[in-house]
């Protein structure tokens, strides 16, 4: 659990490929985020390549921001390759609670694919659950739940680990459930946040098979990233840049200084 | 029309959703500008999903930057949807005069839905209107007409607000014409400060409806932005980033003593 | 040979008109960067308007980092009108290696299209040689060969400019080949500084017709950036923002001081 720093260590040493098949909208942002810890990052989504790239990747990270019924087709073909090759999949339920076909296929991905980590703000984790919930477009909506139930109970139904994301996040695989109070508010007041955390929890899940603690090891450096960004920062632009800035800081004094979770 | 800073603290409160249908290329700073402003941005183009996103949004906007046939088909969709839920519409004709695909398909939508703002830079304009004009990609090429004359009877025509960018803006909705003077040349050597303007003026009109007014202010506000960031960058990467930092530190004073426009 | 800082003028003076089909994940950078030499970028991959754009282009820039089967389409039919126009193509064969699908249509590009500059790194050019290559996604895997004779054959065999980015930069045109050791490290530890210096290389080519100076002298420029960048910047997404920054600094003085390549 007091690893976090040997897992970081492991990703830089190591260099993961991550294989991600995402949104439009962040893509750059999560490419130089996964590229910032040591790892590297590769987006493509054309159907007849995906099976191929995911096969040569060491874990799979899936983005339904800007979804359509091509990218959803090859999400399934790359995820079925993952799960033979045993590598990790992260999916990231990006605007679930917004539309009946962000939804649907949602849980058609969940359906067809051995999903590892399933990963969205409260009120796109409840939606998934079955709760009554409302959203806001890509944005969190109120959920009116106890948030660590939550997690906990739909990853031991899905059998995943689950993430919710937040002011403080949630990490459980059922069994073991993570608390994380590290971050900032000004996470939440720029765009892109949300998918570099699915980035990150893609590269830890790619060294460390323990999936919750890979989980849990991600979020907390990504969010001491953006806690030593919000001090320096003069402006939203510039929190966004800093936040890239800090991730080759990261050792292990800052972390064990900084570190802020707990098992619950 | 002296309430610009009453706008801006509106768009703060309610934080409206802004759904945009938008170009690949600029996608990621609209996303980050439509935030800074205290809006909710959120892309989705799927047929299969724009109604349904346009129905719970505050706005639409919509840029042809990187049009394509499946897209114009999302953007008529969702443009129904806010006709029919009485929302403004913004369409940005980003790019028309350089091909015979990008003027019909700028044209169809403007047939085919109620368009509430159209947006160009001064030769874009001037081909929906149908002069003779140069262009130059997606930069403004020379036109040789007023353009003052050109935005108001264009929206007295189409029954629009008319936006044309460039040094001086103009907004016009064949009524009451506004020339903003705000603004630097710096906005013109980066790319997507148009496309930003269009994201600002549709997070505008979600919370104003006197249109012209909206637009004016989303203007006045984003270029007073674009002074102060001028004034203190070291170049143009700075420039863009200090852009967004900017928009936080507006406020009534800034405003009021930086405010430059007028009705002519 | 030694006209780089003229060449950059040119480019300053003449704004060329860049036409991209490119990916998603660096497009922004490309068009920024293309922006701030001077040139005017445009992004456009609709097969309905391709050929329109790249008719009143000054330059095509193809990168098939996220390819698709419609974009390699579209790229055909701009690619024939560029040469049709007589107008530079530069193909970025960018992940080529990765995929029995990308190395296809990579070929089918260029049996379809009279290329001007093939770019790519070591991996990437070598996988077109037909020598056997590690890959790792986008970024380049283990190369044994000389990569100066590897630039050199496949230049005279494709009768093309052949570019290979790394620690030093080779470019020949079959007769005269020229190493460049301008750049930093950094520029491998950022996402996108390929992609940018093959738009950078096309914006050169718009205006000098000697393509393998063309591209000495992008990629010089290019990299003279990047060592300036590198010098002040404190991380990785400060660089970035500051390779955009030095572009307006690059001035005659600091080219002839800086620019390090040779002829071999």
């Amino acid at each position: 659990m007091e690893k976090i720093f040997e897992r970081l260590q492991k990703v830089r040493t190591m260099a993961p490929l991550i294989h991600h098949i995402t949104n439009y909208v962040t893509v750059s942002a999560c490419a130089d985020v996964t590229k910032c810890f040591g790892a590297s990052p590769v987006m493509a989504d054309a159907v007849e390549e995906v099976q191929e790239m995911t096969n040569i990747a060491n874990a799979l990270v899936l983005n339904i921001g800007t979804l359509n019924s091509n990218i959803i087709e090859s999400m399934k073909v790359a995820g079925k390759q993952a799960n033979k090759k045993q590598i990790p999949v992260v999916l990231d339920i990006c605007g679930v609670g917004a539309t009946t076909f962000r939804n649907d296929k949602a849980k058609e991905l969940l359906a067809s694919i051995k999903i590892t980590v399933l990963k969205g703000n409260a009120s796109e984790i409840a939606t998934i659950a079955g709760l009554e919930t409302q959203t806001k477009g890509v944005d969190a909506g109120a959920v009116e739940t106890n948030i660590t139930d939550l997690a906990k109970n739909l990853a031991t139904k899905l059998n995943v680990v689950v993430v919710i994301t937040g002011v403080e996040d949630i990490v459980s695989d059922g069994k073991d459930t993570y608390v994380i109070k590290n971050g900032c508010s000004t996470m939440g007041d720029i765009v892109g946040t949300g998918c570099m955390s699915s980035s990150i929890v893609g590269t830890f899940c790619a060294i460390e098979k323990d999936y919750a603690l890979a989980c849990v090891s991600a979020l907390v450096c990504f969010e001491i990233c953006a806690e030593l960004a919000n001090k320096e920062s003069c402006g939203l632009g510039d929190f966004k840049v800093k936040l890239f800035d800090k991730v080759l800081s990261l050792n292990e004094t800052i972390i064990n200084e900084k570190k802020n979770f707990m098992l619950v």
